[in-house]
């Protein structure tokens, strides 16, 4: 292939790696049962829990997020084993369908794409479901750009009951802030890709001590992605298989730059420049798909003009300005775009993507108020 | 951690990588769903092609070799079915036990470590198992340093039944020639950081045209390993999760480097370097473990003299001569080590080893006979 062109990457994962990251990985190859591997990912245990904010070890799986909610499933549900699931999406709707492969029966609380189902909708079907075995939830659609604004309150909720909480945090961790200790979060699965600005190939995962006592107790069936496993390894400073070396340089330098900015600010960051790519959105007349009441900091979805191509746009985009912005999912693939505002996000991405837009719908044939656009990105800044 | 210095990884996996692999790993990120992505993934298809020896399109997963032969296992086994596995090993007794965390019935061909069950054994199993869905092989037991000689022959056994024939190559293709589609090896599985010299973190594998009808017919429960999805997806050039971009950079360079050697080249060097060692511990007055009928051309597998401290002596390898060697593997641990002889392996690796290993020899109180461990290096060369 050709050597790719570096691009402004405004995916909703993949995000833009910063070079530190990427050059992380050209390190020498290691023995993965040496000492410094050992170092390695005792420093990358350390980092990412001040990403979870626990006091427990995250895990790292060498596998990319959908395999790390896979783990999830499989390490929690047993067959016959009921299992509430707010249904918004594609990812939700695959996590409920995963559910179901692992024997696990689903209870579904769907809500049409772009809302989220109401807190009061879940917490019926958890009312409603005896002897309830689990409630997992995607905190943030990547597909439809809508966040579950009630983590927290049903955690509460689930605590009340003998089930598990079960969060997929995989396009949101990092960019929200998800302190799975306090809120009393079972298990949570992020992604190398996304808020963390890591190349893809990780997944992470917080196991609680309850949760822990139960797959102890209750091997699962899986062996690569069996978390007790992955804890006694751990616990020595190893992992049970061969990790993927270079991707773990990669995300141990991504954390390091986590923990110098501080969790807090980058929750800040990502909530900051949402804002001013919905404000100019809305300057630039194009609507916004996700019900604003759940519209997500990390995934921008908007609804092109009427008329214009979307694959035509994201070519332009691509091919003219060198900004990558993702498409729809599904139903609204002809309709919608998806901008990741994830990870190094900052001034620059926000304002390239602006201006790159401004140009090309100008091109197929949509003007946008000029005024009104540099009004809003001059309020932001 | 402290950036880690290059040693010579002389580890039975992963190995050294080529700095031409490695440097392909800082190209930039592009979109998965782009066309960028699908000409590498296009690239990586061809050439692998090429070391499975088949016309049929090779899968990658982003996840190490035990995710391989998992994936391999989940597809191919259903509840109840018969599978007979050669079990002489730390990783044929690992396929075993997921042979049975998938339900299967495994019937074990056991031989003492060192070992291989002879094919007569394997095929008595074989023709007293009515029924039988599988036999799954592992081709090299990388903690033992034993091939399994006759996979060849064993392929013309199992065509004779209903039965599918799975080869766990992790260790040996590309250091072994394996022929899938000539031999009719249904499931073909290998990882990237062994013969390939890439870096660890993907697995390979090979499924043919009976393999894929019957997983199409009988889907697996697992979602992330669903090897039909998977050839769905590559169909259009795509993979159905999030790829590790990075590592299939790598790759496709290590790849390329496999195709400018050639595989008969590869397989012949793998070969002649193995003879060296082999030739050269001889030399030296110590035991390879395997038994030399079925000794590995890529794992050579060796025993200590008596009162060696065995992590001293790679400590001191380690440490002195920055050459990494394996330690050894269950009851063996503290008498044997392992080198590996894969991937980039060529006369300076086999010189480095053997010249610090003289030494630390001398070190820890036994000496060796310079002039034969010299005259075998030069008979070699």
């Amino acid at each position: 292939m050709d050597y790719p062109k570096r691009k402004l990457i405004m995916l909703p994962g993949p995000t833009n790696v910063p070079d530190r990251v990427t050059d992380a990985m050209i390190r020498p190859m290691i023995n993965h049962r040496g000492e410094m591997f050992t170092t390695l990912l005792r420093g990358i245990t350390e980092k990412s829990k001040s990403l979870f904010q626990t006091v427990r070890d995250p895990i790292v799986l060498s596998a990319s997020g959908t395999g790390g909610v896979e783990a999830a499933v499989w390490n929690m549900v047993r067959p016959g084993d009921k299992v509430v699931v707010p249904v918004f999406g594609e990812f939700s709707t695959r996590l409920a369908e995963t559910v179901e492969l692992a024997g696990g029966q689903c209870v579904r609380v769907i809500a049409e794409i772009g809302k989220v189902p109401t807190r009061e909708e879940v917490e019926d079907a958890i009312a409603k479901t005896p002897g309830l075995k689990a409630v997992f939830v995607v905190h943030n659609e990547t597909s439809t750009g809508c966040t579950v604004p009630y983590i927290e309150g049903l955690a509460e909720t689930v605590r009340r009951t003998e089930a598990f909480y079960v969060v997929d945090a995989i396009s949101s961790l990092g960019g929200y802030s998800i302190p799975v200790d306090r809120w009393g979060v079972d298990v949570c699965i992020t992604g190398s890709q996304k808020c963390l600005a890591a190349p893809p190939g990780l997944s992470l995962l917080s196991l609680s001590a309850k949760a822990e006592e139960f797959i102890r107790t209750n091997p699962p069936k899986v062996r690569y992605f069996d978390l007790a496993r992955q804890l006694d390894f751990l616990a020595r400073g190893e992992t049970p298989f061969t990790p993927a070396v270079s991707l773990y340089y990669a995300l141990d330098s991504a954390l390091e730059m986590l923990v110098e900015e501080g969790l807090e600010r980058r929750v800040e960051r990502h909530a900051r420049h949402a804002r001013t790519l919905y404000s100019v959105l809305d300057a630039m007349g194009l609507r916004g798909f996700a019900d604003p009441a759940v519209r997500s900091n990390t995934v921008i979805a908007g609804l092109y003009p009427d008329g214009i191509d979307e694959k035509k746009f994201r070519k332009s985009m691509d091919e003219e300005y060198d900004v990558v912005i993702g498409a729809g999912f599904g139903a609204m693939k002809a309709k919608m775009f998806r901008i990741g505002c994830m990870g190094e996000i900052g001034p620059t991405h926000v304002r390239r993507t602006v201006s790159a837009m401004v140009l090309t719908l100008k091109r197929f044939g949509y003007s946008v108020d000029l005024g009104k656009v540099s009004g809003a990105l001059e309020a932001a800044s």
